[in-house]
């Protein structure tokens, strides 16, 4: 069953749970650190559609996955405003030029994704063109809240002090900030599907920083207003949208009410309960604890079962971790991951 | 009203809502900068109880607190176990003989507080005959997962790699280890009673980071027999005692379920919602985001009215930070949150 992954999103009857990873093309496969090492940098990776073709591919050659998501980085938006993004292995992804004072945001502008990310539509049509039907293609951005921390401090942060410093002292400013951010990030994605992915998901990394209010001005609000936006343009059927604020199992009931597709969600909240709160209006992403892959494969087999109980019957689970996987990572740890989850993974049909 | 801290974590009627802080004592305080130089070392100053009393007492003259806590580490009782603390400013705690293998927690046994923490007892001592009954003193530990996750990593984790990884390669090790560390916090915070202090908080700093299912069975369990026991030896009416997981929002209903009196509540977490969840049968405290008080005096009034307003009407709320106070911190903006919550927090008599 191809749509499998497509079918789930939409809380479909499917022949078994589908399975992909965040991240599943990425540094815990050698073959993706030849490549990464062959295009010199992480960005020129990014920015290079064969080699980011290519490594999407990798995983799906290794592991019966149901998806593949874009090879790319949810930074390409700020760097296509001006920004100048580096990427350090290790250390980070860095800006050379911040967000320092508010008078830089009147000149930013939400960039054109044909004429300023095209490097990663092309990747999109060039994965399409490869895959050739065989599994969906997921492509994805960063939620508004994210970027705008990243764009804000210059770098990875602990405390998010320049970006809560400037919601808490200027919440205008911010607003004025994530507005362009919404823009841009609506039409990154409009493009994306317009180039041939199948699925969008929006990672709101760092929404759950924020306390619960400030969540549901400052991030939801907007994530919010680019699932209606990409649901007026393209009709609400046309392609799954998900979500996934990380820390954000408190926050269930009012993502699902944004009207996406589906909700991700990380591994400190119960699948069981996660259902409970979104009444089955949405279908669930997730969420083994990452960490879990790095335990001999018997306790990868039974947590892997334990996620699938946790969810319980009907349609609607799609299988992920609750984050990333990480660089560390024995591939063979996934391949038994993924096979635990296509061995009891259940029907619906 | 002296008690008003006491008597809100019992959930009884107050003439306004208390408030302290935590980490009040700190950083943040140029008074404490100069102890802590006199001392030599953080470690120096834990183990001082005359210094030790100094800097608990010195948020209490410069604000209207209604309670003091004392001043000392989590990792007292690891220190006393043999793994050799050293803590260097902004590096964070270091064991030198941190668990790598799993035949060291053979070798462990739960301290005995007199002789082994005797200082932080002295230290008690003194700062009640200081306090001469004006407020309350609360005493602390770590939760036995938290100073398992330091044991182990032998330092600050971001993905507690091996504490997770014993977790879930040898479940039965690590139960071992957590069950001595429960009957050492249970004994530490007995002794602080013992020595005067008048309400304990137990700081569950990492149980935010586990998945669901094992938050329940490697935290929560073990809180909850720690709340047993310290109810069993000492009454249930004698000492409010104070759970706080951070990241733990999810699972204020099954925090509540312990016993325990009082439920601390980060900012992540709205507390009306939170009070639904534990239905009124526990106190609440928190949950000001620690980042709005880098902000302009009139937005930190503005979001402890928010905070308060928040849990609504009726006993049981005793005001705080969502987490500690940071370094960075102008204390006048600590006296104005402090001022705000003495002039807006409600009469509940």
């Amino acid at each position: 069953m191809k749509d499998r992954l497509l079918r789930a999103l939409k809380c479909q009857p499917v022949d078994r749970t589908p399975v992909w990873v965040m991240r599943q093309a990425g540094r815990y496969l050698p073959e993706y650190r030849a490549v990464r090492e062959q295009a010199g940098s992480f960005l020129n990776l990014c920015q290079n559609p064969e080699l980011a073709c290519e490594v999407t591919l990798q995983p799906l050659r290794r592991f019966g996955l149901d998806g593949a998501i874009l090879f790319s980085d949810i930074l390409t938006i700020p760097d296509a405003m001006g920004l100048g993004l580096t990427v350090n292995e290790g250390e980070g992804p860095r800006f050379a030029r911040p967000i320092r004072r508010v008078s830089q945001i009147d000149q930013l502008t939400a960039p054109d994704a044909e004429t300023d990310i095209g490097y990663v539509l092309e990747a999109v049509r060039l994965i399409r063109q490869q895959l050739a039907d065989t599994v969906p293609l997921i492509g994805f951005a960063g939620s508004p809240w994210t970027l705008a921390t990243y764009m804000i401090e210059g770098e990875s942060s602990r405390d998010f002090r320049h970006s809560k410093g400037l919601l808490h002292a200027e919440p205008g400013r911010m607003h004025q900030l994530l507005e362009i951010l919404t823009e841009a990030v609506g039409r990154y994605l409009h493009a994306q599907i317009v180039a041939g992915v199948q699925a969008v998901m929006i990672f709101d990394t760092w929404g759950g920083t924020l306390a619960h209010a400030d969540y549901q001005e400052f991030s939801l609000a907007y994530l919010s207003q680019i699932v209606a936006a990409l649901q007026a343009e393209l009709g609400v059927d046309a392609v799954p949208i998900i979500l996934f604020t990380k820390g954000g199992g408190q926050w269930l009931s009012e993502i699902a009410d944004t009207g996406c597709d589906a909700v991700g969600i990380d591994w400190t909240q119960s699948l069981f309960r996660a259902r409970q709160m979104v009444a089955d209006r949405v279908a669930l992403q997730g969420n083994l604890d990452p960490a879990v892959l790095r335990a001999p494969p018997d306790t990868i087999r039974r947590e892997v079962k334990r996620v699938l109980a946790d969810y319980g019957p009907g349609p609607g689970h799609i299988f992920n971790l609750g984050h990333g996987i990480t660089p560390d990572i024995n591939p063979d740890h996934m391949a038994v991951m993924v096979d635990a989850v296509r061995e009891f993974g259940q029907s619906t049909l």
